[in-house]
């Protein structure tokens, strides 16, 4: 049947679109969840146009073959990973902006459009669309729809979800369908277009996404920065700042290990201020984004910050937000890295820090992190030497130690990373028997064959 | 049967929780929309806690008969209207705020709780819940839910599913589940929480909901009217303000038709000013404030306003929105009204209130109309006089030509009321029969005996 489905789609769509090489096909097999298990696809499918995407869909359908939507790969759960015999659709090609209605502020694109590029090219209109993961630079606007991507402006601007106001999917049945708006509002029937957001190609393809934007903001933006001697005093600055009802444009956290990790790079000093570091930003205009970082200096400082400054020096502000987009790579530096993405109540972030450090001790094995602090969305980064399978085994279990403590918490086991492979377990957990029944009896519904990315989300 | 359910349900919660005197449970058979069909209840349940609405479900999905959700009944599309023989579920009882959580900025409430009541309880926190429909003093949140109701500020701050961060619903094995989340952000499974809202009961029963807040709103609105002598000059007034860059906090319209019939009882002199009236506010604070309400008057002007002005206060703004809050009640002076509820395009809003207002000369109908203009979402009020089949018979055509004429703009048929009964003609058209069938396939999905609003939305 492999061979079978490789030369059908071949025979429809041309040797052009079909990759059939079991080399390169292995090169579109997963993403960058590191331990998530992936299988070999049967064939890879380019797709140009939609039409082309539905054709696929109709003979995978036929045979009854599973497939497995894919944008950049960047994703850090193994939805896109592939599975033996399956047909992987990389949008790769179908990248183009389609439109930018200025009248609407809505952008429609297809899938394969890379994040960053939407965003240079919404700015030359004077528009904005905030979703900022930190594979911004790579990741799609379609593999950011599949997994409702964040980021750090989330904390006050909001998520994927948020902006997609429409799309177009190709369903089971390989028929090409219309969900939702082109309007500012709009209630008629059941929100579908925000179900297919983020359910990690399990109900269909996207194959074209119209999204609203924001104006651009055109102020510059407050930097304020305060280091901690604990986890436990940036925890209450974070705590301290959303009650006074400030709602920063970013609130990031940087732990020392990756402080440490960014100087040993870098050489940048960033851990000779402090435990813990905090990034904040404020972006409202003229007067009122100097009082509101005014006010976020004193909140960090009441808090307990050994040093806290701001500025308004775009330089200086990227200079001093350089340490959270270093902290990433560098720790790549020192093992393949496992990211946890774990999201609790805002006031319980310090409590869950202590148990990652408690579980890291516990399992003896290193984990900095990043957080998202204002949305309470932490980044645990696991650093997990290759070919030490004791330490993978201590650390996999640190992973869903952790996984548990956040739903202890009232969290949730993914603020914006999504399910996966990698949180099945604990997503099971968190949402219980009857609510993955729930989400069985969607999927069967609306993918009654079940070819769309079986075995992801929910077994 | 309709005898054996009553008795049932007595039996279960108690003569207290079940009205089976048909004259009183005649008082819950149907919402506020003017020509809706609507039968006789077999009973009507008003439970106290979660358990009561979870008994409900069970008797009624053993004895197979359908349950109709009711918050205060006042919905404009025959979403709550009773069938015969059915319970209805109203949830007055269950009115309390549970909880204001001040660290993460949320409020848990039952369904029965008054959208002003959240609104003046949170305020007491420094908090803010900004969706604010026109039925705000009596609608309840469930209600809202139900619908995703909108409303004034909703230009800028967004509507009821932008808020609902986690409900506890009944589903239709009698069972209790919690969708949705705590967390700031949450990417675990499908968002069956965004799906249960706006789905008008058709899914299940909503039996606590927990909301994000903002921050309470400290900063005088500055608020600036414009009169304009044609629909055309203000349609593009909005046009200008939108492509600007500018979201303002309120931007409203309001016609001729219905300035003059709240001169007609109020003798306030609006018409006097011109053919329409712009409202419309701004929310930043401090100078941007300042500024922004001065570009807001620039393009009032710009785009030929005969008269704009701008205040900051309090009062004067209240008065000058008051043309706005009286429009509905002035011109249901003038006999039953029939609210429309079309959205469109921004750009689209000038053709669009042409479109209506040729449907008001064919069809003989007199048609006022109200908007918020700054999300394309016009309520054309229908006024018919009592006891006149001719002009309901005009009315309705009418009714139908101007939903259709906003599908043919780029719309939507509902913006923010439901489709309930009187749009389902209308969605199915917008959304087309396979878009239906994925309607129809999630609704068998998670209510497979049917027993949820069954007819309402789609047939």
């Amino acid at each position: 049947m492999t061979a079978g489905i490789a030369d059908a789609l071949v025979t429809a769509l041309g040797a052009e679109q079909v990759i059939t090489d079991a080399d390169i096909a292995a090169g579109y097999a997963h993403d960058e969840a590191e331990w998530a298990p992936y299988g070999r696809p049967a064939a890879v499918v380019r797709p140009r146009r939609t039409e082309d995407a539905a054709t696929t869909v109709r003979i995978c359908a036929e045979a009854r073959v599973p497939i497995v939507a894919r944008g950049a790969g960047t994703g850090l759960s193994g939805a896109a990973n592939a599975l033996d015999g399956c047909v992987v659709v990389s949008f790769e090609r179908m990248n183009r902006i389609l439109r930018i209605d200025t009248a609407e502020s809505t952008a429609t694109v297809q899938p394969g459009v890379i994040n960053d590029h939407l965003r240079a090219r919404a700015a030359e209109d004077g528009l904005w669309y905030p979703p900022d993961p930190a594979s911004s630079p790579w990741s799609t606007i379609g593999g950011n729809v599949a997994t409702n991507a964040g980021g750090l402006c989330c904390v006050k601007y909001g998520v994927t979800r948020d902006y997609v106001l429409g799309l177009e999917a190709v369903i089971g049945s390989g028929d090409t369908v219309r969900l939702g708006r082109r309007t500012a509002k709009g209630v008629t029937g059941y929100d579908l277009c925000g179900l297919m957001v983020g359910s990690e190609g399990t109900l269909g393809l996207v194959t074209e996404i119209t999204v609203r934007l924001r104006p651009l903001r055109r102020a510059p933006e407050h930097t304020v920065v305060g280091y901690f001697d604990s986890l436990t005093d940036a925890g209450a600055a974070v705590a301290a700042v959303t009650a006074a009802g400030i709602v920063p444009s970013a609130l990031e956290l940087i732990d020392r290990f990756c402080l440490r990790a960014v100087d040993d790079w870098k050489n940048m000093g960033l851990a000779d201020g402090g435990e813990v570091l905090l990034l904040s930003r404020s972006d409202l205009p003229g007067e009122a984004g100097r009082a509101e970082a005014r006010a976020i200096q004193e909140h960090f400082e009441a808090a307990g910050a050994g040093y806290a400054v701001r500025s308004t020096d775009a330089q200086e502000a990227d200079a001093l937000f350089a340490a959270r987009r270093l902290a990433y790579p560098a720790l790549e530096r020192l093992g393949p890295l496992l990211t946890e993405d774990v999201c609790v109540p805002r006031a319980r972030v310090p409590e869950m820090l202590a148990r990652i450090e408690a579980a890291a001790r516990r399992f003896d094995t290193r984990i900095g992190n990043i957080a998202h602090a204002g949305d309470g969305n932490l980044h645990p980064l696991f650093i997990v030497p290759a070919g030490d399978p004791d330490a993978k085994q201590r650390a996999q279990e640190a992973f869903e130690v952790i996984v548990d403590d956040a739903i202890a918490l009232g969290g949730t086991v993914t603020g914006e990373h999504g399910v996966g492979l990698l949180k099945r377990r604990g997503a099971a957990a968190e949402l219980g028997p009857r609510v993955i029944e729930m989400h069985r009896a969607v999927k069967d519904a609306l993918d009654p064959l079940g070819i769309f990315n079986p075995g992801k989300v929910f077994t």
